[in-house]
This record gives structure tokens, C-alpha cells and sequence, in this order.
């Protein structure tokens, strides 16, 4: 199995309004260094899992929209508690959608996995990963 | 899979005395920084895979018998040779022992599959991983 | 000169309302990972120049009050802007306190130097170093 | 699982003539940290999945040819695009030869995976894994 | 002293041709990934040292021409030799250009010393530092 | 001012036998990685602060006597409480007497100033830095 991997941030603020999280339930925040892994079973005739270019592009406009924003006010977490789990998962929907639509480039349907990995400090990650 | 991973380290003494570790037979001694990766299918209801404040709190519990010893007096190395590797798979199995203890909290029994690494320098690491 | 630098890290929320910050005015937040570096011109008889025990309590006692926090809500930057360097200032004139009252142990008036340095993400970090 | 990693690194230059490629495509170059990470299902008798002073022996030997040099003149990559992925999938069927020829000890039947992960930068790496 | 500090990279081939770098005389390549830090006496009005989207923005400026090129064709390195060390110099040089055209915003004139690291891989590194 | 520095490692046991050290009184060890960073005011005609090579050779060199050691054993911290601080002074004695020995090449007598950083874990660090 080849993997590419790139790495961007976002920095956020929100709330963790549940009493397991303890001091986090008011309102914070942190920067999420994000690890997305794209993984293929082969490479293509330019030697490419995946164009490391295209793939920081794509990671790129996926943490866009949640980059300097507070999270309780953003619509895809309404409803959820934004844990570093949650956010992991949905940057991996996100990345997945932006696979199906070959935004990747032409080679994208070669993409059959994805790791998603959030840095919450030099002590604490969390991760989601998953076959597409 | 959604994993959660949290970092501590310990001071330790040791003796390797097998003629394979050449210049490390007699005693001398490393810092382990380590990684503790708790692994789950989903998250529960508040959106986590594993409370992070407690997989600190029982990953801490389970360093402290090693942290600043000299691991040739320790029972549970008793007749073993104290490699990176066999560390790994005692604190891994310490792990394994708290999750079926419930001390993870109320969903610890999601727990499907632990990650133990030992980084003992910038430049070498080992692990012990496996399914529950 | 002799230095001992300990880490620990806060996660914070804030917003930066003024033009020059752009997309950050708003409510987000960080993860600052803290660096807080302690200089002697010596050693001590037990051959510290600090006690890494006591300056890893004092850089947690130091950041307490704003980890988890919304740093708008909090009075030590009422009428500031929370940037990392004017957080790094605050902390360093809370630890530069700390040494004043000897809360480093006996040897705290050995301690001729501060530098506290904030970590924001993988590609940027702000600090503030002085003479005591 | 266990497994041993080991770090070491190259520094080479090569061009990446396809159109893909754009600012690369000129005679350029790169350091890759090199991590090697071999996997056994069990200890030996000595506590080892692999000994970690063999796997640097043999990372090294395996790097050399392609140290400080433009690998556009390295046979092994004649009629190929020295892509991080082709280089680590090089370097992992090196190693697995390395292993087959029991320059990993005496143990090294045992071996039963390797990944090789290639570091570009602070902020791009590729890898290729597989079993042996 | 305030200081604010970003990192980015390059990736560059060249030659040594001088008898004292053995191994590295023929063409050969590298990673810089790259650490500047702007430091001032104080903070302006917004609390800043140094805008960290200016300081990255020129930084970026100043690598471009670096970026994805064989230095031996570079006209800055003419009858030098690329080595770290002298690159940084270069990069020290073009970002003081930067400050003392303003080109940090209009905070830049407090800007009165630099510091250029340059990491060549996870065990080496070079630097220049001065007052400006 | 430029400066090169390199890194290495030493694994070692030792005892810190004062009260003030609590826990870490009895034999324990660690992993000390080693930075150590030369400082000249220009460089040479190969534009060389120091060779690197040379570098990381000297501190091997340096480091071997205590590398796999039992510190409370080691006979240049008879008397004296290896603490990091106490060890970091000791490389840099070690260092600056092959400075003087010019055993970092030819250039030797332009370096100015020596700094040794020892990690001895991923949250504390100690180092000694003076003018030779």
C-alpha cells in the first residue's frame, strides 16, 4: 500500500457543553494540526500515489470553512459536540466527497483509504481513518 | 476506526545482559516517551472515541511502577530481558487489564484495539499493537 | 550560562477585533504549546540551576487561569489584544513573579532570565525573553 | 504487532520531468527522512523483534548508493520518476532482499512487514507498506 | 526582546565542488526547511511584534526564487558555494531588503535583529543571526 | 553570528542521591539527546561556519565514554550530581578542548562560542551556552 501525506492547521473556538468534559465545557479553543493520509494500491505512470500539490489543495479548502471560526456556530456541527473526533471525521467526509468528485485529479479513483489525524497539543491526537 | 492517542514518558534504568546488545549489556538507561493510541469503531453519545483526560490519568497509573526504576529490580521483568519491545507489550497488557477494569470510564468496553509505542531516541522506536 | 526549559501547553479561545488580523478577528481560538526557559549563571551544590520539578509546577500554576478559557472574559487582558506575543509577555512577567517569590525553591534568586515561548502551530510561534 | 523504526536520511537531487510535476520539473532535490519500521509477530529469546542496531546497519547500507547523489544517473531509476513514493517503494524492496538475505540476523524470518515512510518536509511525507 | 517566528521550505539541488565536502561535491540536493524570527523591542498598538501573515507572506517571497531550482544556476550563488550556511546569509539578507522596505507592514522600521535557520534534516541544522 | 549544529544521542543509568530530587534518587536513566551548536562570526572560503562532518564526528567522539554508562560509575562525575545541567557543562568542556585541539578542522580557531542542549524528554530540556 503507497501513502501520501500532507499537513495544514485550523484554529478554532468552541464548547464542549457536556459534564464528562470537565473545564472544557465553556468556551475555548485550539489549533488542530490536520495529517491527511490518501492511500492506493499502486502508483500511476508518473510515479504518483496521489499529486502531493493536489492533495494539500483539496485539505486546504476543506479546512477553510472551519479555519478561525468558533464551531458551536458552524452548521455542520449543530446538533453534535465537536470533539477532536468528531472534527476528525468530518474533515474525512469532506475529504472522501472530495475524492468521489475527483478533485484529486484524474488518478482520485485510485484513492481506496483515508487516515485523518488531528494534533491537539505536542501531548494528544485523535484520528479517524477509514476504506472509501 | 477513530483512535485517540496521549503521550507521557518515563526515566528508567536497565541492564541488556545478552552478548547481542554489544555496549548495552552493562546497566545504563533511557527515556521512554510514550504513546498510548485507544482505538474504537465509533464514538459514543458526547463524541468520543475515549475520554483523553482518562486515557492520561490511566496511562500515567501505569508508567508510575516503572518511572524512575532500574527495571532489573522490577518483578515484572523477572527472567525477561527488558528490550523497547518487551516494555511495549508490558504496558500494552497494563492497558488491556484497565480497559477491562472499565477504567477508560462507562464505554471502555468500546475499546477494540490498543497502540503502545516507545520512541527511546530521535532516531529509533518500537511498538507492540493488537486487537482486544 | 545555564538554562532548564520546561513545556505544557493551554488551549484557549479569543477574538483579535482589529482590521490588521483579518480573518482572526472573530471568536476562534489555539492550542499555545509553552516553552518556559529558566537562566542561571550556575549550578547549585546539588548541581541544578532549577529544580525541573518545581519549574514544571510553577509553569502549570502559571497557566491554570487561562487554560480553557475565553481570553476576552479574562480580566488580566481587559483592554488588550490577546495576541500569542502579549500572551507570552503575561506569562512571563506571572513567572518572573514567581521566581521574585522564590516559589523555584531556595535558589530562585539565582534565576537572572526568562524566556517564554508560545508554539501556535507546526509553522509559527511567538516569544518574549528578558533579564530579571 | 511489534515492530522496530529506525531514522536515517538522504539527500538527493533529481528532476521530475512531467508536465504534472510544474515548478519540479527542473533539476532540483530534496532531504527524505528516512524511517524503516519492521514487524514481527513475536519476541525472540533475547526480547527482540529485530535488533535496532542491524536495522540502522542496513538502512545505511540501503541509503548509501543513493546518498548525495542526482538520482536522474542512478540506474535503479532509469525509464522511472524518482517520485517520493517509487524512491520508498525502492528502499522497501531493498530492505525486504536485506531481510531474505538474513543481513537482519538470525531472526529474520521473522520479519513478516516493513513500511518505509519518506519525509519531504516539515509538512509532506509518502510511504509504501507491505507484508513480505 | 518580542519575536515572532515562521517556518516554511525549499527544496534545492546543488554541488560542493570543494575538496572538503567529500561525498557531497557532485550534484546533490536538499530540504531547508526554513525558520525566520523578526524581533522587536516591543509590541505596537494591536499587540504585535510582527504580523505572522506578513512575515509569512514575505518569507514566502523571498524562498520563491530558491524554490524547485539547481543553485548552481542561481546568479546569487556565483562564485560561492551554496552551503547552509551561506544560504541563510542569502535568505538573512533578503528579508532585511524585505524590512527595510517596509514590506512587513508599517510596524517594520521596530524590527531591529533576524534570525534564519535552516534545517537540512532531523540531526543538522545552520543559522545566521544579527541586529539589523 | 552564524552557527552549525548537530545531533546525536547517549542512553544512560545514573542516581541523583539528594533529597531535593524526590522519586529520581534511586538508579534510574535516560536518553539525552545532544544538540550541539558551533558559533563563528563568518565563514571560511568554502563558506563553511564549521564542517559538519567534523561536527558530528567530534561529538561522537565526545559522547562515547558515556554513551550505555552507568554515570555513577564514570569517573568525570566523581563528586558530583550528573544532573542535565552538570552533564551539558561536562560536553561542552569536552567540546571546547577539541575546539582548542582543532579538531574540528582547519577553521577551528574561528569558533567563538559553543552551546550544548540536552532533551531529556518531550517536555524538559537543559543546556549550558558560554564564549569560548
Amino acid at each position: 500500500m503507497f501513502a501520501v501525506e500532507v499537513r495544514d492547521h485550523i484554529m478554532i473556538a468552541h464548547s464542549l457543553p457536556r459534564p464528562v468534559f470537565g473545564p472544557a465545557q465553556g468556551m475555548h479553543g485550539a489549533t488542530f494540526v490536520v495529517d491527511a493520509a490518501f492511500f492506493t494500491k499502486d502508483v500511476d505512470e508518473d510515479g504518483l500515489a496521489v499529486d502531493i500539490g493536489a492533495a494539500m489543495t483539496v485539505l486546504s479548502e476543506v479546512l477553510k470553512p472551519l479555519n478561525y471560526k468558533n464551531l458551536d456556530e458552524v452548521e455542520a456541527f449543530n446538533g453534535k459536540v465537536s470533539t477532536t473526533e468528531v472534527i476528525a471525521k468530518h474533515i474525512f467526509d469532506q475529504l472522501a466527497q472530495a475524492v468521489s468528485e475527483k478533485r484529486l485529479g484524474p488518478g482520485s479513483h485510485r484513492i481506496c483509504r483515508l487516515k485523518v489525524m488531528l494534533h491537539e497539543s505536542h501531548a494528544a491526537r485523535g484520528w479517524y481513518e477509514a476504506d472509501l
